[in-house]
C-alpha cells in the first residue's frame, strides 16, 4: 500500500475558506507579508534605505519557499523566523541583507502575521455566518406562524412556530457575528517591540513604525507591545468560542427535528446522508459535521484561554502553545458555519409533520409567536453590516 | 469533634464582594426581586391589580426564606421556583396568590435573577479591576524609568524598565474591565417567555412587560425570549476567563519576580507569607492566591461554553449546569481579582536588586521604554470611566 | 427578605453520601485525623512520647471546631493548617503542645487528609454505580429480546434490542467502577515529606512514620513524598472524568427514548417530573439531572489536569488550585451516578412502543442481540468485587 | 511568494515517531489492515471464500491511495469508509468485490484503524517516556547527595538535593508509563458490530470473527461491540493526559532552573536555544517545547472526554468529534515526550551553583533526601518492564 500525499484526511471535516487562508503556507506568507511592511515603514522613517524596502518588497514577491525545510529548521531552533529572514537575506543580496527584520524579534513577526491571517479567516467566518443567519431569516420570515410544538426537557410543552425557532438561531448567529466584527475592527493589532518590547532597536521611531506598519497591513495600532499581554488573544478565542456555540444549538435542534420519529425536518441534498446498507435513511451530515466541529472548538479555547499567562517578556511555553490551536479554531469555526450554512440553506420545512406531532386541531395557540419573529427581523434588518 | 456550621473552607480563597453578591441567598433574593418585578409590569399593562402587585412587593420585603428546605424541595423537583413560589403565595393570601409569577416559567425567573446577580457581581469586579489597574499604573509611572532586565524565556535578554512591566499589566487589566462593563451595559438581558417562549400568558402584552421589567431591574430588553439562545451567557463567561487570564499574567510576574535568587519585588504585608518553620521566607501569598484562583476559572468557562448548545425551548441538562459554574466564576475572578489588588498594592520595588541583576554599570539602554510607559499611561487615562 | 442560612442552593443537584463525605467540615475533620495518625506514629518510632499521643488523639475526639474562624484564619494565611494546629496545641496544653504537627508542613496534612475524603467519596461513588450497573443489568436481562429501533445519528437504523442498549450502558459503568476500585486501592497514598519533601524533621524515622500513617489510615505507602509529583492526582480526576462519561451516555440516551415522540421509556417515580402548567408532561427529571451533573465534571477535571506541572518543591498556586475542584468533583460525580441510578431503578419501559416506532410486523432481526447480552452479563457478574 | 507542499509547519513542535505512526496516511493505511484482517476472518468461519480473504489481502498490498481524492469523497459522504471501500472493490474485481467491508459499518474500520494507530503510537510514547525516566534516573543516582534549596511556592525553603528532585520526575513518567503500558494491553478492542451493533450481518458468527480479528491485529476482543460504550477512549485520552502533566513537572522545573537568575542547569545542546540577537542567551529550548506540547494536549482530552455521551447505536457529532484530537493528542504527548527526552538526556548540572544559590556553608542538612533517592530507585528498578 502506498499512498500519495498532498492532503490529509484531517481535512475531511474541514470546510469553509479559513482552510486555506488559515493553512500553514497562508502563515508563511503572511510572515514575509510582515517583513516587507516593516522594511518599507522603516524606509520611510528613515531608518534604511527606500530602496532597500522595495528590493525587499520585490524579491518577496518571486521567494520560492521550501516549507518542509523551513519546518525541519524551526523544529530545531524553536522558531520558524530565523530560516525565513536567512533565506529573505539570501534573495535580496548581501547590500541589502542588514535592512531585513531591522530591530525585530521572533515574536514580532510571528504575531502580526498571525493577526494577518485572523483578520482574512474572521471576514471568512463573518461572511458565512452571514449567510447561515440569512438562512435562518428566511426560515423564520416563511414560517413565522408555522405551529409546532415547543419542547423542553425534549418533552412536548404548549405549542410555538418553527419561525420563532429558526429566528432564535438567527438572533444567536447575529450576536456571534457582531462580536467577531468588532473584533476584527480594533482588536487585531500589529506587534512591534524587539527583543525586549522597548522598541530599543529602531532609534526612536518604533512606535512610527508600527503605526505605518499597521496602516499597510489593515490592523490596529496597540498602544505598546503586547508580547506577553495576551487578551486580544483571548478575546478572539473566546468570541469564537462563543460562535461555535451559536452553531451547535441550531445543529443540534435540526438533528433532533430531523429523528425519525419527529421528521419534522430533512437536509435535501441528493446523494447526500445515504447508507450504503440502508436506502431509507436520510442523515443529515451537515448538521452533524457542524456539531463534531463545535464539539472541537471547546479544547482548543480551553487551550488559549489557559495559555494567557504569559511570563515576563516572552513567555516559555504559553506563546509557543497558542500557535496550532488558534489557527485550528480559525479552521473549525469556519467548517462549522459552513456546514450549518449548508444544512439551513437546503433545509426541507414539514408543517404537516410538525402539525401532527403536535396532535393539534384547529389552530394551536402559539402566543405572540408571529410577532416576535417579526421583532427578530427587525432587528436582524437594523444591524450595521459587518 | 464537632464543628459548627456556618462558614466553609471553599471560602478560603474566596475574596472580594462578590463572594456575597453571588451567594446562594442573593440568588434566592434575587428571583423574589424577579417575581415583585414580574407583578409590577404586569399591573402596569392591566394584567393584575395594582393592588396586587403592591401587596406582592410588601409581602416579599418581610418574607423569611429557609434556604434549606427550599434547597430540600428544589433538589426533588429540580427547580427552585416552584418552592419560591409557593411560599410568596401563601404569604400573599388566597385573593392574590393567583397574581404571583402569572404566565412566567421557571427558567424566566431563574435567568433573570442570574443577570442580576452578574449585573452586581460584575461592578464589584470592575470596580476591583479598576483599583488593581489604578496600582499598575502608579507602579508604572513611578518606575517608567527604573531599569530592570527584560527576560524572554525566562532568560535575560536586553534590558527594559519595571515601569513599562507594570504599563502592561495595567493594560490587560484595561482591556478586561472595558469588555466586562460593555457586557453589564449591554449584554445582560432580561428573560420573559412563558413555557415555550411565545408569551402566551400575556394576552398579547408580553413584550411591553418585558420592557417594564428591563427597566425596573436594570436589565437590557432581549429582542425575544432567548431560554436557549445563550450567546450572553457565552460571552459573559469568556469575559470573565479573560479578565481571569489578564489577572493571571502579573500574578505570574510577581510570584517570578519574587523569588529568592531574583528578589526584585515583595509583598510588604506584616504578618503575611511568613513561614512558622522558615523566619527567612517571605511567600507572595497574595499573588499566589491569585494564580490559584485564575487557574480555576479555566474550567468554569469551559463548562459554561460546552454548556451552549440546549435543546429546543429549554435544555435538558446543559441549562441546569449553568447555574453554579456561573455563580463560581463570578466568585473565583473577583477573588483572584482583588487578591491582585491586594498583590499590586503593597508590592515593594527593589530598584536596587533590578540593577544588580541586570549587572549594569551605568545607564543600560532601555530603548523607548519611558515613553511607552507615559503613551500607555495617557491611554489608560484616556478611557471612558467603566 | 431574609433567610436563614445553612445549607445552599448548591446543594440542588447534590446527590449521594459524597456531599457529606468531602464537605469542608469532613474535610477538616480528616485534617484533625491525620494529625492524630502523625502522632501516634511519631510515638510509635520514638520520636514523640506515647503519653502525648494518646493525649493528642483524645482531645481531638472533643475538639470543637468553629470553621467560619478557620476558614478566616485561612485566608489570611493562605493555609487551613495553622489554625487547625494552633487550636490543637492549644486543647492539648503547654506540655504536649510540641508534640502536635512535627516535623510536618501544611502539604503533609492537607494532601493526606484529601486522600482520607476521596477514599470514602469513592467508596460512595462505586457503590452506587455498582447499583446502577446492577439496575442496568436487569433491564438487559429483562429485555434481551426486546425489539427496538437501532439508531444511529439519530435516524432509524437496522434494530436491536433494548437489552444490548442496556447491557452497553452496563458495561460501562462497570468499566468506569473497575478503574476507581483500583484506584482506591492502590493509588490513593499518605503524603509526608516535611517542609522541602526530604523528611528532615523526623531524625531518619520518617519512612517509618509514613508507612505506619498509611497502615493506620488505609492509605498506600508512596515511595518517597509526592508534594508536586500530581500524577495520582491526574490519575483520580481522570478517572472521575471518564465515570462521568459512563454516566452521561445512559442518561443521554434515557433523555432521548422519554421524548414524547419516542415515548419509548418513562421515569417512574410518582410526583415527580410534573410541570404545574402542563399535566401531560413527565420529565426525565433524574436523567436531566444525570446529565447536568455530568457536564459539570468536564470543567474540573480540565482544571485539575491543567494544575498538575507544579513547580519544584511546592507549587505556587497549582496546588491550591486544586483543594475545591477536586471535592467538588467527587460530590458531583456521585450525584450524577445517583441521579443516574434513581433514573435507572425506576425506568419503565414500554416494549409496544418501541415496537410501534419499529413499525416491524412480526419477528424483526435483531442479529446475535440477545447472545451479546447475555456475554454481557456473564461478564459482568465474573468480575471481582469491586 | 509560492511554496512547496509536502510539510507543514504544523510540524514544528512535532516529534517522535508518533507524527508517522498517528499521520492521515497511516491511519488510512490501519484501515485497509483492518478490512483485510476483517476478510480473513470471514474466511476462517466460512463466511466468505478463502481464496476471496487472500486476493483481498494481496490486492491491498499493493494498492495505491490518492489520500487527496479520498478526503474529499470523505468530505462530501462524512466518512472516508465508503471512498476506500469501493477503490478496494474495483482492485480485486467483481467477483471478489461482494466479500470486502461484508457485514461491516463504517465505525467498526474508523474504529479498529484507530486502535491500531493507538497500540503504535503509545508503544513510541512508553519507550520514549522510558527513555527520558532513565535519564532522570541518571541524574538522580549522580547528584543523590548534592544540595539544592529546596523551594516553595518558589522561595528557598529548607534544603534537598537535586537528586530527589530528579527522582521525583523519574517516578511521575514511571506511573504514567505504567498506566498507558496497562491501557496498550488491555484496554484497545477491536470494534465489529454491524448497522446497529447486533453482528446482524455475520449469521451467527460475528463474535467469533471479532476474536479472530483481534488475534490477527493484537487488539483486544470485547464482550460486545462499543460503538457508543466509550469509556475505552476515555480511558485512553485521560491517560494522555496524566503523561502531559508528568512530563510538565519537569519540564517546567528546568525553565525555572535555567533562569539566569538561578543558572543551576543548562541544556547542552550546541547550536540550539541560542539567539542570534543576543549570543550571552541560552534557551531551554526543549524543555519549553515540553511545556507548549503538553500544554496544547489539555484541550484536547477535554474535548474527548466531552465526547463521551454518545447517542444510542451511533453518535450524531461526538463520534465524529473524537477522529482529529485523539490522534493529534497522541502526536502531542509524544512530542512533549520526545522533547523532555532530549533535554533530560542533554541536562547540564551545576552543583556549585546550586552551593551558591543555597548560601551554604559545610554541608546543609538535606534530611533522608539520598535515602528518598535509593527507595525510588529500587521501585523504578523493581518494575516490570512497560
Amino acid at each position: 500500500l502506498t499512498s500519495e500525499s498532498g492532503a490529509t484526511l484531517d481535512a475531511m471535516w474541514a470546510r469553509g475558506r479559513a482552510v486555506d487562508i488559515a493553512s500553514d503556507e497562508a502563515w508563511l506568507r503572511a510572515m514575509v507579508k510582515v517583513e516587507v511592511a516593516l522594511a518599507a515603514a522603516s524606509a520611510k522613517v528613515g531608518l534604511i534605505p527606500e530602496t532597500d524596502a522595495r528590493r525587499i518588497e520585490s524579491v518577496s514577491r518571486d521567494l520560492t519557499l521550501d516549507t518542509a525545510a523551513i519546518a525541519r529548521e524551526a523544529s530545531a531552533t524553536g522558531t520558524p523566523i530565523m530560516a525565513l529572514v536567512e533565506r529573505l537575506r539570501i534573495a535580496v543580496g548581501p547590500e541589502v541583507a542588514g535592512s531585513v527584520h531591522q530591530g525585530a524579534t521572533s515574536q514580532d513577526i510571528v504575531d502580526t502575521a498571525s493577526m494577518l491571517v485572523a483578520v482574512g479567516a474572521i471576514a471568512a467566518i463573518v461572511e458565512d455566518l452571514a449567510g447561515a443567519s440569512e438562512a435562518a431569516a428566511g426560515l423564520g420570515a416563511r414560517h413565522r406562524a408555522t405551529a409546532i410544538a415547543g419542547r423542553t426537557l425534549l418533552q412536548q410543552a404548549v405549542p410555538t412556530t418553527f419561525g420563532l425557532k429558526a429566528a432564535n438561531w438567527m438572533l444567536g448567529l447575529d450576536r456571534a457575528t457582531d462580536r467577531l466584527a468588532e473584533i476584527r475592527r480594533t482588536g487585531l493589532a500589529v506587534q512591534l517591540g524587539g527583543a525586549a518590547g522597548t522598541l530599543a532597536g529602531y532609534g526612536g521611531h518604533g512606535q512610527r513604525i508600527a503605526a505605518e506598519m499597521a496602516g499597510r497591513l489593515g490592523l490596529s495600532d496597540p498602544v505598546v507591545p503586547w508580547h506577553t499581554e495576551r487578551t486580544r488573544i483571548g478575546d478572539l478565542a473566546s468570541a469564537l468560542g462563543v460562535a461555535a456555540g451559536a452553531v451547535a444549538k441550531p445543529a443540534r435542534d435540526i438533528v433532533l427535528l430531523a429523528q425519525t420519529e419527529v421528521a419534522e425536518v430533512e437536509e435535501g441534498v441528493a446523494d447526500r446522508g445515504g447508507s450504503s446498507a440502508m436506502a431509507h435513511k436520510h442523515n443529515p451530515v451537515a448538521a452533524i459535521a457542524a456539531v463534531a466541529c463545535t464539539q472541537r472548538s471547546i479544547g482548543l479555547v480551553t487551550t488559549l484561554l489557559a495559555s494567557m499567562a504569559q511570563e515576563h517578556e516572552r513567555a516559555a511555553g504559553n506563546w509557543q502553545a497558542e500557535w496550532v490551536p488558534l489557527r485550528q479554531l480559525l479552521i473549525t469555526v469556519d467548517s462549522a458555519v459552513t456546514w450549518l450554512r449548508d444544512s439551513l440553506e437546503h433545509l426541507i420545512v414539514r408543517p404537516e409533520a410538525m402539525a401532527r406531532n403536535l396532535g393539534s386541531e384547529g389552530s394551536p395557540d402559539v402566543g405572540d409567536a408571529p410577532a416576535l419573529v417579526d421583532e427578530a427581523l427587525r432587528a436582524h434588518r437594523a444591524r450595521p453590516s459587518p
